[in-house]
């Protein structure tokens, strides 16, 4: 089963990118795309990301054999509702949320008669908006499905098949492990840049110009994850609030550790703890997930 | 006054840059290097990295007017008693040093007939050692100068004019001072980074290796400053317990605050913190301090 015709719901990095990457690797299938705002839309129409752009979802979904939705998390069950009207039958949805047992309920309460496979591309910049996408995001990426129990095999394979089509590597998952994995691998990450950028930027005994100027020493490389669309995480986080709130708690007990460790002067607890560190850094690299470039390549 | 001969102690990412820089930008000057690995001085003249290298530190010291020590803070003091037999009068001594005033002590201590004007190159990446060094390291980079109260106007003068010669910005600073900025902008971010990276390496419901698959989702920006040499960072960490205990204080009031926003689902209070941390990432951008290339401008 391939997919002749797709639509994108949501226009922003995610879904302007697979629009892109559809068109340049999949150039036979139709493509027509819908975004809640009426500037995205018109945008996006500049941009020619995709065959129609239409006004609203229901008229973008009409046809489509497979239906991605690519907006917040927090607005799944309103864009799953709002293309109801529009769907065929034996239409597949799927989705990007970066939370997928919350996101499965919702889709499957939403459109209780059609088939929904959600998905998530581990996958991003720090930028947004349909300007900010390009084809080749999804590169030897992974995509996490994470079908329900009752999910045809023949709508999974045909899912996955147009992930790795669209350059990404495919692992099925399980929604709640999923959860746990990515508030690891990403929603806690983003947390703690978040936060470390606030507080830097609020501190009386150092100013923030004085931040930005050395910023090079560290603290600029958290920022990047901290420019990230504050209304997608706003939601992440609520949606995936128990992993997060699990992994955080982990966090802070071997935070409190290495303080102690600074306090009692235990050079040998911190060499030991920084040394281990080094070498998950050398597997990312190794496995092709980061580049081998000192400092991310940047311009010296 | 222009440096004539410059001695390097300690030939690792930064000692070794240094070296590169000067013999691209100052070819005049004569460098004589030491480090206090033999496996490092072989590697050192396989490299070329200076004229002479010297077996000892003494020898390499020996008619320099600027010697520069390049070895971890917690290796100031040795490093520093161990070329006073070689220093000539009039000697500037600096140092790069990531923390400055525990440093500007233990050289004054040292070496209390000299003039002792302590720097910090707030530059680097993730790796380490002398082949890792490269001469545009410092370009466009801060280099923070923390001369004391005494210190000759000349000996200041002549210690900016080298790094700005070097491609280096020069600001000059007060040691305690410097020392709150970069616990903010550069200790407490790797202290983080350190942390997070061992934490998801050693939970029981996510793999190590699952954890690096998916580093994609943001882990990865944190794994690079956590690859960073680990007794260099064992040493900033005793050195300046007191500021990096100070602003880990306030990091850990804000974690808290997010922390509760999300198990209370304030949806409002997370969205507000986010939008104001893109902010400063904008700002360090324009002001060159990182790349705008989206995602680092890693490879897709």
């Amino acid at each position: 089963m391939a997919f002749q015709r797709v639509a994108i719901v949501g226009l922003g990095l995610i879904g302007s990118s697979i629009a892109r990457a559809v068109g340049e690797r999949l150039p036979h299938v139709a493509v027509t795309g819908h975004d809640a705002s009426a500037e995205v839309r018109t945008l996006a129409r500049e941009l020619g990301l995709c065959d129609t752009i239409a006004d609203d979802a229901a008229a973008a979904a009409v046809d489509a054999d497979l239906v991605i939705l690519a907006v917040p998390v927090g607005r799944m069950a309103d864009a799953a509702a709002s293309i109801a009207p529009g769907l065929k039958a034996g239409a597949i949805i799927s989705d990007v949320g970066s939370s997928k047992a919350g996101v499965a309920d919702a889709l499957a309460k939403a459109l209780p008669d059609h088939i929904v496979i959600p998905a998530h591309p581990v996958a991003g910049t720090e930028n947004s908006g349909p300007a900010a996408g390009f084809a080749t995001l999804f590169d030897s990426r992974w995509c996490i499905v994470t079908p329900g129990a009752g999910a045809p095999g023949e709508a999974v394979a045909a899912v996955t098949g147009f992930w790795q089509a669209l350059g990404a590597r495919v692992e099925t998952m399980d929604a709640a492990h999923h959860d746990m994995v990515l508030a690891v691998t990403s929603h806690l990450p983003h947390l703690i840049a978040y936060t470390i950028v606030g507080t830097a930027s609020e501190l009386e005994e150092v100013t923030e110009s004085e931040v930005i100027k050395y910023s090079a020493g560290g603290f600029r490389d958290f920022t990047r994850i901290a420019a990230s669309d504050p209304v997608m995480w706003r939601d992440v986080f609520l949606a995936n609030k128990e992993a997060v709130l699990a992994t955080l708690q982990r966090f802070n007990e071997d935070l409190t550790a290495l303080q102690q460790a600074i306090r009692r002067g235990d050079g040998a607890k911190l060499e030991d703890w920084f040394t281990r560190t080094r070498a998950i850094r050398r597997s990312i690299i190794e496995q092709g997930q980061d580049d081998a470039a000192p400092d991310f390549g940047r311009k010296h």
